[in-house]
């Protein structure tokens, strides 16, 4: 219904010169024109030149950042899901933290002509700030689209416009770095045994963060940190392996 | 299309004692009968008592787990970004971890009778391992309903049947704790000044950690880390607040 609405508003709206290049970006970007213009120029509006709507608020494109993070993050996660149905949840979260992270977002960002664009203050802004711009638009730009158009729009969108054409998941799955497979492997060429040993769990408020210690042959080599132990795992046998000089 | 085919299929098919009773579980639980009963069997049981599909690789709810993980913050997300439309990001994602950690996702499972339907192995199961448990099943369990229903009936499970009735967002917000909001304020009282200052930068493969530093009237006081400015901020205020004793 709320569809329908847009719809048709959208139809008896008379547009700006601005608007209606922003409205032909949208549609090149996202291969369907919006109903409703405004989330999309939020979302390109980063918060160097957002307007303060009112004391302490800004109308940048940060809040639809946060909720296109979100829709990307679930579709890709129910994609992988569902193309490795005998792969375990390690592996699931490992390759979509691969595909959701900030470089691969920046790269696909500026394929698909993110930076024509996104409005910010070139002043103000170094080098370095632009780093994570485009990638941060992208998400903003999903929130966009899944506020004007619901879920299953912003769903093929991520799907056929962004995952499908510019990721070989084939590509990434190779290149992933298992170090704790890495470390297995190389003891065992060696007649080693490698072990992990969780040794404090640190309180940080309402998270946890757990820390492992390696062993190989009751040496210990490294310790690891992270948010759970199988992170903590991989950190202590990344760290194992630069110690061990493994690294390719 | 395929929810029909479901709906259809589960008319005519006859379960055992034990199927039974989980779909009587499962309405009394979500609030409708499964169109398909094998995903809430699968996010029913614990890796303990999973059966190995194929070598390496076990039908545990661990997969449906990861699945319903993104499903919840999805849908939390959205929530809270409708919800609170002055509120900005950091907000809006703090107020989310609140929501989804273990804690919470367990008492709100043992609440609506998770504990009642989860599979395990009694016998190899510390205490301690129980612990998240329940939480983890309900994640599961969302994942299930998402690929038995869709995403509208699962955003409609999470919202009327989980967030609503469980959460008093308003406490919780009250009881956030802001380190740095705290720490600024004892300054003032103090006449003194705070400063943060981002002091290293450690790469971590795919991702990047921050370091920063706090120091009241241009003394360090302590360091924190964290996966964003911001929160390595957070971290080094809450640290600082420690050592100034400024804690409740």
């Amino acid at each position: 219904m709320r569809l329908i609405v847009n719809r048709v508003t959208s139809l008896f709206k008379s547009y700006s010169k601005e608007e209606k290049a922003l409205i032909a970006s949208i549609k090149m970007i996202t291969g369907s024109k919006p109903f409703n213009l405004k989330p999309y120029q939020i979302a390109t509006q980063h918060t160097s030149v957002a307007k303060a709507l009112k004391k302490g608020f800004k109308e940048s494109n940060e809040r639809l950042e946060y909720l296109g993070d979100s829709v990307l993050g679930m579709v890709v996660a129910e994609y992988l899901f569902k193309r490795f149905p005998f792969k375990d949840e390690g592996f699931l979260t490992e390759l979509r933290s691969r595909i959701v992270s900030r470089e691969s977002l920046n790269n696909v960002a500026r394929t698909i002509g993110v930076p024509q664009i996104v409005r910010f203050d070139r002043k103000r802004k170094t080098p370095n700030s632009h780093k994570s711009l485009y990638g941060n638009t992208l998400e903003a730009l999903i929130g966009a689209i899944y506020l004007d158009k619901g879920f299953r729009h912003s769903r093929k969108f991520i799907l056929k416009k962004l995952l499908l054409p510019h990721f070989d998941l084939e590509e990434i799955i190779n290149t992933t770095k298992n170090y704790k497979s890495k470390l297995i492997e190389w003891s065992q060429k060696h007649s080693k045994s490698p072990t992990f040993e969780h040794i404090d769990t640190i309180d940080k408020g309402h998270y946890k963060e757990f820390i492992i210690e390696v062993k190989v042959d009751d040496e210990p080599i490294a310790k690891g940190h992270g948010l759970s132990k199988k992170k903590a795992e991989q950190d202590a046998a990344r760290e194992a392996c630069i110690i061990l000089e493994l690294e390719q």
